[in-house]
């Protein structure tokens, strides 16, 4: 099976899981917060590194990309409520309070947080990559370092960007690298530049994509940073800076990919995803 | 150390890991969620069942018994908000998104929910006792038979008593008592019957006190139950009735507690604790 079928089995396999008798309004929920999906950067990314690293337990490596993408829609869920974003729309449908209130979605990203920790312990055999696979996505999510934390220097008056871009979308970002390597046997502390890399672009590509797309493109309200007072990219270097700093940290994201059995193939798919970060033609203007 | 101590300890301890470094408001939302505490009702259950199973490894049920009371409190935070209880005041304080908003306290659940994974994982030696405890923890929570499913219940058009009680308050009960079994290395399963009695008799009790206390007695709202149209054992079954479900379960608890080499102090650890889930007079009446 290919990646993609294999991170949507993994999903539905999780899904199964927490959906066989639960209370039919949230059971839909969750479905509807994990399935159908965004880009699945996230856990492409897992699947990715874990293949470069040979891959040997394709089971832990398959868990291992289910929790960082369940942990991802968990924040998008809790991202888009009243007291964030305030956002009706998601991947161009209703957003999960939209469709079924604050309540429900609530309890949704809640219990999609901990669907991720328990996949891990029912699907990863070895011990020490469990272990190892529960503190990496542990510090991708919470408190000190993880999207919540980023999320919470948004209700902080005053904010930094790179240190809350690096938590806000960096955390997970490189929480999927280094668990790609951890399901895979290896070390996964080298594997963390690569993640945080390919964070800081996208992050830097979704404040371009915010200024410039048209909603329908985006499958989300745009200028919600501007009307938000975020913290972006191009607000704080303009449209060319920006283009010029995405260009640098794609280039970064390369350089850092630790030697491993498979890293030429990595090379090449990390320049492959970072182009899609963009519409078409600004991509080419990025190249 | 004495139980207490070690309980409060070891939340000293997660709570650090977790607010060093951590964006100020999201620091002191997490320590005020968690500190100073309530009863300590299912940490003290874990310690209880952890001794009477000999603790031979005391970090493991220290760990347990904190990620137990983490969740717990996570779940306080979250059912305060004003999508569920509205609820200003907890344990006689501000409630979380009273005192900081609910942006922060949306945050201070999630974050609560990662750090009882993440202690687990950093303090359980025992490769076996953390792959139990991790499951035990996420069945207790998460859903469908966790204390997330049973506050999903509140969103459907009906409820039943008993399921929903189930869920909501015996889920995370019965995972105290079990993460104290596994805790010490024993088959968690056979403590299940334990914690759900005690579960249901806390929650008829609640449902008593809701009825008959003053706010100031019970540190939150009172009446709030009938307010909100929630199943409850007073209306279900009258005071008279309760009270009686109360003694029936009281009784069944202590007569589920598995051989083990501390049964006898458990069984007596019981009916002093189930004894103060009622103000004094009541509980005279009730013994």
């Amino acid at each position: 099976m290919d990646a993609a079928g294999r991170i949507e089995t993994a999903l539905e396999l999780a899904l199964a899981t927490a959906r066989d008798g639960c209370p039919p309004r949230l059971g839909a929920a969750l479905r509807d917060a994990v399935i159908p999906g965004g880009a699945r950067l996230r856990p492409r990314l897992t699947l990715a590194v874990a293949f470069a690293c040979a891959d040997d337990q394709p089971a832990a490596a398959d868990a291992a990309a289910a929790a960082i993408e369940l942990l991802h829609c968990a924040s998008l869920v809790h991202d888009d409520m009243p007291c964030f974003d305030d956002a009706t729309l998601r991947r161009g449908r209703p957003s999960i309070h939209a469709a079924y209130g604050e309540n429900v979605a609530l309890l949704t990203g809640d219990a999609l947080i901990v669907l991720a920790f328990s996949e891990l312990a029912r699907r990863v055999a070895d011990p020490v990559r469990l272990r190892r696979l529960i503190g990496i996505v542990a510090d991708a999510v919470g408190a000190p370092n993880g999207i919540v934390a980023g999320q919470a220097q948004e209700c902080e008056p005053s904010i930094g960007l790179s240190d809350y871009h690096r938590r806000k979308t960096g955390s997970l970002i490189s929480g999927a690298t280094m668990a790609g390597a951890a399901a895979a046997g290896f070390e996964p502390e080298p594997w963390r530049a690569l993640g945080m890399a390919i964070g800081e672009a996208y992050q830097v590509a979704d404040d371009i994509r915010d200024l410039v797309c048209e909603p329908a493109e985006l499958g989300k309200p745009v200028g919600r940073d501007a009307a938000l007072g975020r913290p972006s990219a191009t607000r704080e270097f303009g449209m060319v800076g920006a283009m010029d700093r995405l260009r640098v940290l794609v280039a970064r994201a390369v350089d850092v990919v630790p030697v491993c059995p498979g890293d030429a193939m990595l090379k090449a798919m990390i320049l492959r995803e970072t182009r899609k970060f963009l519409p078409a033609e600004l991509a080419a203007e990025a190249a």
